[in-house]
């Protein structure tokens, strides 16, 4: 019932199993241990490319340390004016970075484009401006809608034009190449993505997220980073547990899968409901929907959780790897009553 | 078999038990769930005392997120010249707090005095200099000393007079605890510490600490520091389940005895031992010996861990809550045949 | 001749003398000398009311400095969309303030208002977002335009109700009040300003800022701040010198009277023009002015310097102390020229 | 009759001739004018080698600047325990690197040597330790000596083995090149010196110090952290003026050798007093004395200028370009005088 967002949930049993497992004997610390590098291997496979990963506990801190490997102090990143690091990490991107500037743009449906981009890359060599440094881009976006490979790609050569990094937040990626029934290679370093964070916490792990390069020469100071950052786990194995569960079976697909399915059930339902408008195209686990008062009053009152986005009667549901089907069904139902009402109302 | 650090171990089963327990359902992320609200309670009970209690998942993200909350950007940080946040933080408290100063003092067996630190306070109120700001002190040391009352209020009294906040990194808190045979509160506020690093992941916990304030206004800041460092954990009940069942029937401080108690018997069993010498009263879970050559080879070639500490020949032993009699008795066993073959031979 | 900006210009023949008369025998070092405690004084009278002074060197440390005092790390400082300190200072107050962030505004001719301001003040209290911490506007602004009083007490009267500090970015703060013909306090304390970079370079002087705080218990960490940035300067007579000549026998409001003259002169020439059009109200010493590429390319080859605005064929015009009528009168009469015959050609 | 320091001077009229001079007509700002260009030429003489020339405004500047270039946040910077780094500068090597730790050493007479430097460059590739990045020694010394070429190869050579880099903190760089004899070269680059702080403002100008890089690639990023530090002049004409006149006809070397020349006389006076014992040998233009209380009292008394150095009865004196012989002579009657008054009394 509740489709506030996908970190409410707890983890995926397998999750739970892993770790329970991971807990024999001694193992040395500080990601020197079997599981840490077994990781690697297993993100090099479903790559398809060799890697340099780097396990953290929560994707402000991947996203953040990411970000501070690829641009200096002076540096300039863009991103899209809703994107996470922008609006949502209480300026971690700034702290990491030592001081980089956010340059946030529009754009439709939450996505950035080479024509929005262009002409913003702007002051390369002037001393009294930021330095164009990374773009960042978010997939699935805070939309709910996915980049296609094409959409990456155009983004990346914009980005290799301009001697730009191009950073992917993955906190939701697996929803992403669920929904684009492509391999995770597809979106990211064939597209020309340098770095990824490549979340597991809101899709079935506890805390568990990994930075991924696809040129292990810029992770260059991603150790020391890491480790001035309190983000280096001495007992690393219990991370690396976790995210190898989550690629053992497809589970990251899997969950991913099933919370997409409940995303497009829950906005098909709204979209035939009268007095209800979808935002944006409904391509991951999100739906952002428009209501009117008082079906958002009812919806409340009947116990459903969610957030209201912005002052317009507008909500955003996330659906994740544990939504059950009958609280879809139950949600449209109620929504459905209050509309109906609303507009039998005269 | 492997003593070189309490971090190489795993967990111990109620903590695993506990994240199975917690893993129920919906909960509100970032910390507004009930096990969260639960466990500031119950560390108020176990404090006597109000506290504002901050859970992390690493023992660096604590120091510095305490650090940064009572020295400006321009401060300067008193501390041991062993301690860990000057020798093995790779610099986070100069990056949390922006660039705050570690002043490095010398002390015997790992403990600061109010005689070596009064003439260091200098420079307050001039610009040239950064301004006394804070003590750090390590409970347990990092000589596996521990710091009585006495010796932390007088400490606490010279901060007072100098307007110092008295910080204590506690790691290894609980075998401080367990080896005095104290109130947690007795070497805390009572003796006037300001705010606490409360390990727990050294002695049993996946990944957990928590900050400890005892003044709830000097932590006004923490909630925005942490969350800009990446570490506020968004299922953060999974960690406060941690410390729960940590502090549920005194699992710290039984975990903490035995670690000890393996300490105290390794040391007393080296101590004995012809040419072998202890560096530091075993107070806690570690030993510091001086072993000759040979007998640390032997010791390796016979599977032992430990790390070598400087460039004499002195090993850290450090024991933990899993650590078998066994290996204790076996390693004694190596080291009391190295050594005697050592002085048998002309 | 060159209407580039009014740092292409030297200094106030009285600027000099002034340097060179403090140049006799010793004085105590960083500012414990006569000369600097003077000039607090007389800013006090200047400014009707107790007064810390901060003499620097340049605007970019000025601003940055103040906001550093009034915005914590995570915190965000409000300001327009075209101010100096988000477009032009390379990230400064970011680097000062250790990463607090910038969000900037639309509004018209270089202006914020409540209106603007008052829906972006979100966030307050929740860890996720910067925390508002303090609006900043520029006197005269980015657009020439002047801030009122009363439009500066209605955003001072927002800043109060949200708890934010209002710094004043002065580098033309004498170019505003000539304009106005208000007393230096009517746009400061008076209205609500908490902090005023007080900037004389622009305005006849070498290298001289006065960061003036109206409430000395904010300035309490500026000292530090200032010593640890490296813009305490150890013969700060020379600075103190400079800003007393600059005050002396109303210098600075004589430089500037003659400056906004010579914009003024410049602004209705050329509104008289036809296509030739001033995108903002003259109202200190510059003039913003698209004129078609045609009389652009004529100017520059007649030797006018200038800077080209953003993409369209305007010009920014920036007169200064020392600009000659004559130089006013030529590019009004090749201005005229150009135009003329742009619409004469068939 | 101050011997405080050798900023409570004023400056050489050649300097505030050379400001006055340089005050005429419009100059490109921000260092685009005709001076600065001229002044990178003449440095580029005077070392006989390519450079890259940033003239800033104070030497905490110069110096954090020119380290922010060379160490990366999670670096190392070794220096002397009373390096002005370390002790004077009030963290601004921390703020400027963004965390970077000072790793203060002991050494005989203000040196560092191999011997001392070699067993603490330790920990690199360790993600636990701040990583070497670069050795900072001030030439003259802050205890008044100077190295010499041989000594400065030693540590540059011990400094390349580590892939450290080389900087000089040459606030009194022209009393130590005076105190040689030799070629500037030959205590910089030709030494292994990468990075030099060339101090003018203590030795005759008003503030004015140059960063000079002896490979123009480590200066990728000065630029912009400069603006970024506010230590961008816009009107540098003024700046380069200064050290352009400190320049011409071997000014910075005249008065460094007057300098030099009244602390040799005041220490070879001082030295042969009874009771008066030398702390180091007077090699530049500082002199370190250990006089006991009475004659410090009378000293002081009869209105003479001075610090006193730590807790001892010690007195630093500084002698300057402007320092009159009768100076030192009055100083050293008035101590002779308290000394035998001293021995005297029984």
């Amino acid at each position: 019932m509740n489709f506030a967002s996908d970190n409410v949930t707890g983890a995926s049993p397998e999750i739970i199993a892993a770790i329970a497992a991971a807990n024999h004997g001694p193992a040395m610390p500080y990601g020197a241990d079997a599981l840490t590098r077994r990781l690697e291997q297993r993100l090099a496979e479903l790559f398809e490319h060799e890697v340099a990963v780097f396990p953290v506990a929560t994707g402000t801190a991947a996203n953040s340390l990411a970000l501070a490997c690829v641009a200096p102090v002076y540096g300039a990143i863009y991103c899209h004016e809703e994107a996470h690091i922008a609006t949502d990490e209480c300026g971690a991107p700034e702290f990491f970075t030592g001081g980089a500037k956010l340059v946030t743009c529009p754009g439709e449906h939450g996505k950035l484009t080479p024509e929005i981009l262009a002409p913003r890359l702007a002051g390369a060599g002037v001393v009294h401006n930021v330095q164009p440094a990374a773009i960042s881009i978010t997939e699935e976006t805070e939309a709910g809608t996915v980049y296609g490979p094409a959409e990456i790609a155009a983004l990346s050569a914009l980005a290799r034009r301009h001697g730009l990094a191009l950073h992917m937040d993955g906190a939701r990626f697996a929803n992403a190449v669920a929904s684009l029934g492509c391999a995770a290679a597809d979106v990211t370093w064939r597209a020309g993505v340098d770095a990824l964070s490549f979340g597991a916490t809101k899709n079935g792990a506890l805390a568990a997220e990994a930075v991924v390069f696809f040129d292990p020469k810029r992770a260059a100071s991603f150790g020391y980073r890491r480790k001035r950052a309190g983000h280096l786990l001495s007992k690393q194995r219990f991370v690396a547990a976790q995210l190898e569960a989550y690629l053992t079976n497809d589970l990251w697909l899997r969950n991913a899968r099933h919370a997409n399915a409940m995303a497009a059930q829950l906005g098909s339902g709204l979209a035939a409901l009268p007095g209800a408008r979808l935002l944006h195209p409904v391509e991951g686990n999100e739906v952002f929907v428009e209501l009117g008062e008082r079906a958002i009053e009812r919806l409340a009152a009947a116990g459903f959780g969610f957030y209201r986005w912005g002052d317009a009667p507008v909500l955003r549901l996330v659906t994740a790897f544990d939504t059950a089907p009958e609280s879809v069904a139950s949600f449209l139902r109620v929504a459905r009553e209050a509309l109906l009402v609303g507009t039998a109302t005269p």
